[in-house]
């Protein structure tokens, strides 16, 4: 079952079993005297007082997301399971209103088209916004504090059918994203934090299932070299950079182990090695990863054993019952103790704390009511939100389309009339939707709606015939259409990055009416447009994501010239004929001869792309030009290595500063633009192979007018330059690089390292049985490489 | 969208469309005075006298599915699709009422469970009551009088996603089967067809999506020899052999060439070489395979050239609009004339005019009402037919089990309250729903009911508490699981054969309790049971399939030992890691080195199954002893070829008489059971290699009494003797021969031909470019082999 609905459908049940939910009472009842409620103590030693009232039942009871709580107590109960990917979400611990307050919340676009806007001023505000409302939820018991956001594992495989919730496939962007993100999440109190969020899916998670490869039992053959340089980034990012409150370990295994059973994983890189050690951390199992840690991954022999291999390693929420219905077992037969009990609860309960769960009116987001819900502000950000990332892939110079009251629109396509398609998974209910057919009605158009063929492979033309009137009756015609949740989803990925051939034939045939045609290609993991660019009387095509609640105005806007369009593509666009030249089993990044592999990312990728990442038109012209020096005032082109880092105190080299670019923009043209400046690195330095080039920098510039220049500023730390050895390690190499403003380049500052090459960070290595060496290719049909179905045996 | 999604969500704009439906008026108004209302006259001359008052608007307007009539000649709308796979169905041609009369018509079970059977006569007592309730519906203006039923591609893949629909892998079974259902269905009136059944879907048509390869661009590649002895034995059965009133052309496109769009395949092989060529006999396209000529097969160039190719090739009705949108194109481009409209257009009203739809009251089934609708018989027949297929897997000794009154038993499972999943695709509404929770209740028993996990991969451990404390209570445990239409459905293969994770876990604790223990796997492709046969604490396993209106009390009757089973599966029983040896894409079923395919089908398959084709278990035991001398009075073990032929004047040679082999059954047991007698031909004969075995005849015996006798007549013809050379031909070799009692021989006859080889059957040639030589293995990943997707390009 789709993870969506599995979710929907657990939700009554979810409350049924919260009764008793709310606030702990810390005026009267039974902990008013315990430690727990004296806000002048530390939070390790309030949350050590109230466990200490626990019996170990009452521990074991308390180790799963819905949380009971101990009645006895007056400790009430509590579920650990909020979702808000893009906004307060539908999920097992979110309650939204039949009538009245808290009916709505704010829905913004899903991440992989805030991801297109590169703008992560913008990912604060929003996620200010979430934390926000989510606050004003929790006031009134309808949510609670914790929230299993964001998704950052990075879409390298188009195929995925959860793509849509990350920002895209480059691990830099969605470093810096994440960040930004977690900030307006967690908020800037210095006692409180507002929400924790949780960073997921920790690691190698990018799979729903590949021909019966299934998320529950595949396991990741990761190198350690790709494993750092691509897979972690946005964790590091998470754990040691943002100080997120929570992980989210997997249900797959990674070379062999799975996630939340691996001590290597939770224990070595992510609490110690990235120093994620506050007392108020905790990691919690995806949805009965615990249970699969058993079946089908079969990795421990018993029930039992999954269950204490689990939280020994460092596992400290299951979402589940597995350590409920089994922890008692492994308890009896020793293999936990009830320290390992307590480490677990001490993290969740000093989270709790943090968030001023016991401390009442404290807090201070406690006055936060429905009036602080889809605020003017908020909906205006949902709206430029949607404006931003949309981004345009092709223009014959039709848009801007001024379109004049009267005009004869044909608005065609399962897009076309958007509601809930316009939200993606994880959504929760916005306060209205402004689909294409609502935007194009506001434009004073006479709109000809056609729904058309399906994106879910619906082969009927029985919806044909309107098509074709309400094109001959026309003036311009806008197709609505592409993927959306029925074939890219939880629980599935996709199988084809084509076009079906019913709309290619509605498209086609309705481009040869030789008018105004714009195409709207909507959904997360992009298409392969080739004969839709290629086709002269298509005029333009937008890729609009998943937009959000106001998705269709922004649409009509663009396409309006009311603003002009500056998203550029998060992921690369491929030829169709991509699937077929790598299983999604095969996790290698880099091209590979034996296997066939082109590669995976503009990093690796060895063909052509359709359209390559980052690719995005404007209304206007652009040049970019690098001013001399940087913050560093260094203006040399060639850099010793040892006086880099001679005087960086930072507690992690690769935080040290290398130069800012300042970087002028010109709007050359006459319409007002956003401009995202973007810094690839290329050149050749550190181990072969070389990357194509990889984002180390970029920044949004908003509003430039028609003839004036705007500066954009790229930190670059010596993180930004250094690369990744075969072991993990990150080093800072002598060589040569150039860096790169724009896809195509504006303009190029080639500089050279010299000296010796130096670690930045040394990768704390895991046990020797399971480093991937060689060609880890795995998956391959009919090849004889190993394939990767686990089967269950007898167990 | 599946299918039957769509088909559910077309019924409602089919019936806009079909106002004005209902019968001719051949009494008053326009039609009076043609000479179609003239019952003297022979059909043909009928439906010309109709058409010649045809426009050419009006002929283009009529050929498609929903055909709207003549409305100024008093010619009613028409609608051709209906369906009735087992039962009559929810289409676009029926209508159900919300209450009162027609609201429900009777449920037999899904053919996978009626093949399981093997009982012809069976099949055709069900055809003839679908037939009759059809013809209720009919005289009410709920139906129409034609219905695109049997589906008989042979289910060689066990991840095809409509395998249920079909009656099981092998093409003498289905051959044998679909002779008897069409005979139900199309009734034995020397005047009038009862209804016009359709066998679907005419060629190689077998896969949803693999991989990306879309049913509706996938060309398969199929040898000559292979296409004769698997693919194309259904199809000549129903065409050559039992006078099937139409067919379906399919989605794919077979060694090059869009089934629809194929003369050789459509008036070659189809109307001339199997002499299909009554003039009533018509041919449709499956839903918009007429548009996927064009798009994605790309076979033709224009939209005009897509329809002509189609109609010229043979295909009379486009289910879809793509003839009415374009013909009127191809006719001005002089791509087709009126001729190439009056063939198709004659068939079709000769079709209607043999089934008496202008000719009133005349008409033998026209008296029939709604209390013709699930009539006692009907629903006993219901009954019986799930009894017989349903197929005992394993029992230990366990079964059959008394349950006494007050008996406590676990009910457990995603199907032990199944309603509508008892029926599988392609449904009516039943009139009522006996599932195994109310059958269990029947019995008398206290029955403690848990739904568990699901068997759609939904990992979620939340249902689970119930399942252990209904265990721990019970005294029985019932767990009632595998698939259903969640994981096997029209537009979707399956990707694993393995029992999902957490139905393993569940079913593994519930072994562990010790008690009696009885699985019911239920859907139609077979799950891995390797780890549920070799568990000690699994007393039994029934395969349910999906058994239709009364299948919970037909499993709990059988559990009881009510009934004696004696169904046999109509498919082999891979171990899970089979469909990772072998893509879908791959049509060949001889095992293939190159390739590292295993082989297809009890016939090829070289490896060890888990469980036989044909494998099934009884309450008591069975010898078999086959008498000397069949009907032809030979009693020779050697035959010479020359001698067989002699005297033989059938028109069909294959069809000349061999041998009636009488097999005498003995019930050495005590408990009365029906007993499925199967005859294998094993040997070395013909060309290399030789199939494991094949099966060439079966008769079910029916309630043979402990230490009774019983005797099956199994009849061979020189057809039966056959095989197929590499051009297709059909050819009696001289070798040794071996009739195979049973899975596990009960007793074997071996005899041997003599003489020249002899050709049965010159099979027509297909164009030269088209034929399959050497290695045909297509879609391989990663291994350097040729993949099938087909990527739209610029059109």
């Amino acid at each position: 079952m789709p993870r969506t609905l599995a979710l929907l459908a657990f939700v009554a049940q979810a409350w049924a079993q919260l009764e008793g939910r709310g606030f702990p009472d810390c005026s009267n009842g039974p902990l008013a005297d315990n430690a727990v409620c004296d806000q002048s103590l530390d939070h390790v030693t309030r949350a050590k007082a109230l466990i200490a009232e626990f019996t170990i039942a009452e521990k074991i009871n308390n180790t799963i997301s819905t949380s009971p709580g101990v009645p006895r107590l007056g400790l009430p109960a509590y579920t650990w399971w909020q979702e808000a990917l893009h906004g307060v979400a539908q999920s097992p611990g979110v309650n939204f209103s039949q009538t009245g307050d808290f009916r709505y919340a704010t829905s913004f676009p899903q991440p992989i088209l805030m991801g297109a806007a590169f703008d992560d001023a913008l990912i604060k505000d929003v996620a200010s916004v979430i934390s926000t409302e989510a606050r004003a939820f929790n006031n009134f018991d309808r949510a609670g504090l914790d929230f299993w956001t964001p998704n950052i594992n990075p879409f390298k495989d188009l195929r995925w059918g959860r793509g849509q919730e990350t920002p895209g496939e480059d691990p830099y962007h969605l470093s810096s994203y994440v960040h930004h993100l977690i900030q307006g999440l967690q908020g800037d109190d210095e006692k409180y934090r507002k929400v924790t969020a949780t960073c997921k899916h920790f690691v190698a998670y990018d799979m729903e299932n590949w021909n019966g490869n299934l998320r529950y039992q595949f396991d990741a053959h990761v190198g350690s070299q790709e494993l750092v340089e691509y897979y972690m980034p946005p964790f590091k990012a998470c754990a040691r950079d943002s100080n997120v409150g929570a992980f989210m370990c997997s249900y797959n295994s990674l070379n062999g182990v799975p996630t939340c059973a691996d001590p290597w994983l939770l224990q070595d890189v992510l609490r110690d090695h990235w120093n994620w050690s506050s007392p108020d951390y905790w990691v919690t199992s995806d949805c009965d990863a615990i249970q699969n840690v058993f079946l089908p991954h079969e990795y421990a022999a018993t029930r039992e054993e999954a269950v204490a291999l689990s939280l020994k390693a460092g596992t400290d929420i299951n979402c589940g019952t597995y350590y409920s219905q089994h922890l008692t077992g492994a308890y009896a037969q020793g293999l936990i103790n009830e320290t390992d009990l307590d480490v677990s609860l001490v993290r969740q309960y000093t989270s709790l704390i943090r968030m001023g769960y016991f401390d009442g009116t404290a807090v201070p987001w406690r006055n936060l009511t429905f009036a602080d819900v889809s605020t003017p502000y908020a909906e205006d950000l949902a709206y430029r939100a949607a404006v931003e990332g949309i981004t345009l892939l092709k223009n014959d110079g039709t848009l801007p389309l001024k379109i004049s009251s009267g005009t004869k629109l044909a608005l065609i396509g399962d897009w076309a009339n958007a509601t809930t398609q316009m939200l993606g998974n994880y959504a929760g209910i916005p306060p209205y939707f402004h689909g294409p057919y609502w935007a194009a009605n506001q434009t004073g158009a006479e709109v000809l709606y056609a729904r058309g063929p399906g994106g879910q492979g619906d082969p009927t033309t029985d919806h044909w015939a309107p098509v074709f009137s309400a094109a001959n009756e026309s003036d311009i015609i806008v197709f609505a259409g592409g993927i959306d949740n029925g074939a890219e989803f939880e629980g599935s990925d996709r199988t084809t990055m084509a076009w079906t051939g019913a709309q290619l034939d509605i498209i086609l045939a309705l481009a040869s009416y030789g008018k105004p045609m714009i195409v709207l290609q909507m959904g997360a993991g992009q298409l392969d447009d080739t004969a839709l660019l290629k086709n002269e009387n298509i005029s333009a095509i937008l890729w609009g994501g998943y937009p959000g609640q106001d998705g269709g105005r922004a649409l009509f806007d663009i396409i309006q010239g009311v603003v002009a369009p500056a998203g550029r593509l998060p992921t690369t666009q491929y030829p169709a004929k991509y699937i077929a030249q790598i299983p999604m089993t095969d996790m290698q990044l880099r091209a590979n001869a034996t296997s066939g592999s082109p590669g995976r990312t503009y990093m690796w990728y060895n063909e052509e792309p359709v359209l390559p990442f980052a690719h995005g038109l404007h209304y206007t012209n652009f040049t970019a030009q690098v001013k001399s020096g940087g913050s560093s005032g260094h203006s040399s082109d060639s850099y010793e290595i040892s006086s880099l880092l001679h005087g960086c105190s930072e507690s992690y080299l690769d935080r040290c500063a290398f130069q800012t670019f300042s970087v002028d923009v010109a709007n050359t043209g006459s319409v007002t633009s956003d401009y995202v400046t973007l810094g690839f690195l290329a050149g050749t330095h550190g181990p072969a192979p070389h990357p194509n080039k990889r984002l180390v920098a970029y920044e949004r510039l908003h509003n430039i007018t028609g003839g004036s220049t705007a500066t954009a500023a790229l930190n670059l730390t010596l993180g930004s330059l250094a690369r990744v050895d075969d072991k993990g390690n990150t080093v800072l190499y002598p060589g040569d690089y150039a860096l790169l403003i724009d896809v195509q380049p504006l303009t190029t500052v080639n500089f050279t390292l010299t000296g010796e090459a130096t670690t930045l960070d040394h990768w704390p290595q895991p046990p020797a049985e399971r480093v991937q060496t060689g060609d880890y290719f795995v998956g391959g049909y009919g090849s004889g490489a190993p394939y990767q179905l686990q089967f269950p045996v007898d167990v």
